[in-house]
């Protein structure tokens, strides 16, 4: 079945640094719980995972940001640990309390009996949902397709669920780092098959989420979360049909890091907001696309605030190709849908802006 | 009361980038739960708060880890929401969950009911401790006085307790800047007189924790955490008969903006593990001492590992002056005891060999 081809390509084309008519936008968990939409939809599906597993659900909640925001892509509505679940960790849900396993990864041998999923049967239901989305979406925006970083999926598959210290995971990358590689490569395989698979169903870009190398040592992010991302962009069928295929990496609190992320050969690099957009721009702009990256918390001000900080951000990265707007993570349960909506619109204002007056 | 002369000065002399015979090394958290003497005593105490508040208490496990250890520096042990507590907003712990406010700050009537507190008052039992430390090791080594940077104090304040997405104080930052400016100058003041009343009765040395710095973005660093650590380092009387009073600063999560804290006028940075040591010294070393940074984690591993990696720290700074060794946040409380041991030694043993071949 062929798939409709794309109307809006801004994302495709900064993500490439390709001049836009004005800056794209979208913005990380988009579908997610401040809009009472999803909330309604999370509800009748029963549990979180429920929603997850169901392509006609999850295809509804990825769609629902755009039937209100102007926004210029669409990310697939997903968990980020599908992967170790079908890996048969057993992934559950407590509320309040975020993801666990049931069976958390704590020996050698429990490492050594994982194998790599095959993303056509355990993971059925993600590249179901991919082919539903671009459906639907008719080529109205781009569909981002996306990964946990095998250090991300490592780190909730040995704590056995959300950390703040990381005792598990990064007692076994200093006692017995050996054993870690071998789980990560696993992941790195099985992140790259599952992402191909994406691709092979539809998704027109790749993100990959290392929500957890900033709480790495400089010399560990090396050699237990960057390593491993250099394996899954060299590994990526980047492009479909002669259409390239853009992959995004990032790494939250990384960065310190910018120009070694920007030298795996990715397309482009997330960036959260403890950075000025304009000196990610000086170190490695010329590079790679950049994305991001506002603080999510701007969102809780008012709109005049909220139109003055996209501003800021639209003139830090100035008349360059290259620049997704986007939070510096994911937009927050309270926000008001509103105020996103502000920001949206304010975005493409500023950006037709900033061209026209170059 | 005269208070007894020191014996060991390395500590201060290397805080004043002063030579000394081998690197001096204290441990955040070094008076805690990984010590079994440390549970016994807050055991006896009954609560967490109680043990803060008995001077004789927290003398006693100050001292505890300097009996098992060959540490060059004791820190006063109590909590970094001491002035919150003494300010009104009533400090509780709930186990598990750390530390709550019953009444946490959310209107701007709220703040400017707030007043400074009177260490001599309020805060007479940190005081009367430190005094007790003082007597109690008789010169041995200095004492090390704290409290928490205005940002992070607020933090607590305004969220009522620890956070993830600090939703309140950022709403407030970005949607009534003026009205949390309010609430930093009154906490700058206020650990102003409580840093310099610890000085007065007896602290050698000061440190300022601004743990939660590292979440805010380069420009709200700037003028809601650093301008107020910069009133604070100008605030403290940092000599006492002659004799400095060196005073650290240490936002995790900072290590960006290194050359902008080493700009405050203090004397040392405390730096966290995600940044290279040998990095570290050549942006900021030749203005200030550093103090760190090797992950709490690595104390999870082996000795020879944890020999290693002290080895490979002392390495990274060479034969300079001006190092501290320090972990990058405060020891874990799964921690081996035995373990700290083999890493005191290491960095003692290693220090003492790098100023001899060179």
């Amino acid at each position: 079945m062929s798939l409709p081809p794309l109307k809006n390509d801004r994302l495709i084309r900064a993500l490439l640094r390709q001049p836009t008519d004005t800056t794209p936008v979208w913005i990380m968990r988009q579908a997610g719980r401040y809009l009472p939409e999803y909330r309604a939809t999370r509800e009748q599906a029963g549990s979180f995972l429920d929603l997850c597993q169901t392509p006609e659900l999850a295809c509804e909640v990825t769609l629902q940001p755009l039937r209100r925001f102007d926004l210029d892509a669409a990310i697939l509505f997903s968990d980020i640990l599908t992967i170790p679940d079908a890996m048969g960790l057993g992934l559950y849900f407590v509320e309040g309390e975020g993801p666990k396993f049931e069976r958390p990864l704590r020996r050698e041998a429990d490492i050594e009996r994982l194998g790599v999923p095959d993303p056509g049967v355990q993971l059925r239901y993600v590249t179901d949902a991919v082919s539903l989305v671009r459906q639907e979406l008719d080529g109205r925006v781009p569909l981002i397709g996306f990964s946990g970083s095998p250090w991300t999926l490592a780190t909730y598959m040995v704590e056995g669920g959300a950390s703040k210290e990381y005792r598990f995971v990064k007692g076994m990358l200093y006692a017995e780092p050996e054993a870690l590689h071998r789980l990560l490569d696993k992941l790195a395989r099985s992140v790259i098959a599952y992402l191909n698979a994406q691709i092979e169903a539809g998704a027109q870009a790749i993100m990959v989420f290392d929500t957890w190398g900033g709480v790495l040592s400089p010399q560990a992010y090396r050699d237990f979360s960057l390593r491993y991302l250099q394996q899954i962009v060299a590994g990526l069928e980047r492009k479909r049909d002669e259409v390239p295929v853009p992959v995004t990496l990032f790494t939250k609190g990384g960065m310190q890091w910018l120009e070694a992320i920007a030298d795996t050969g990715c397309d482009a690099v997330g960036l959260d907001w403890t950075i000025d957009l304009d000196d990610a721009w000086q170190r490695v702009g010329t590079r790679v696309a950049l994305q991001g990256n506002l603080d999510p918390c701007v969102l809780y001000a008012e709109p005049e605030a909220i139109r003055a900080a996209a501003l800021d951000l639209i003139n830090r990265f100035g008349n360059h190709p290259g620049h997704v707007f986007n939070l510096g993570h994911g937009i927050h349960q309270y926000v008001d849908p509103e105020h996103l909506g502000v920001l949206v619109d304010a975005v493409h204002e500023f950006g037709f802006e900033i061209r026209r007056s170059a």
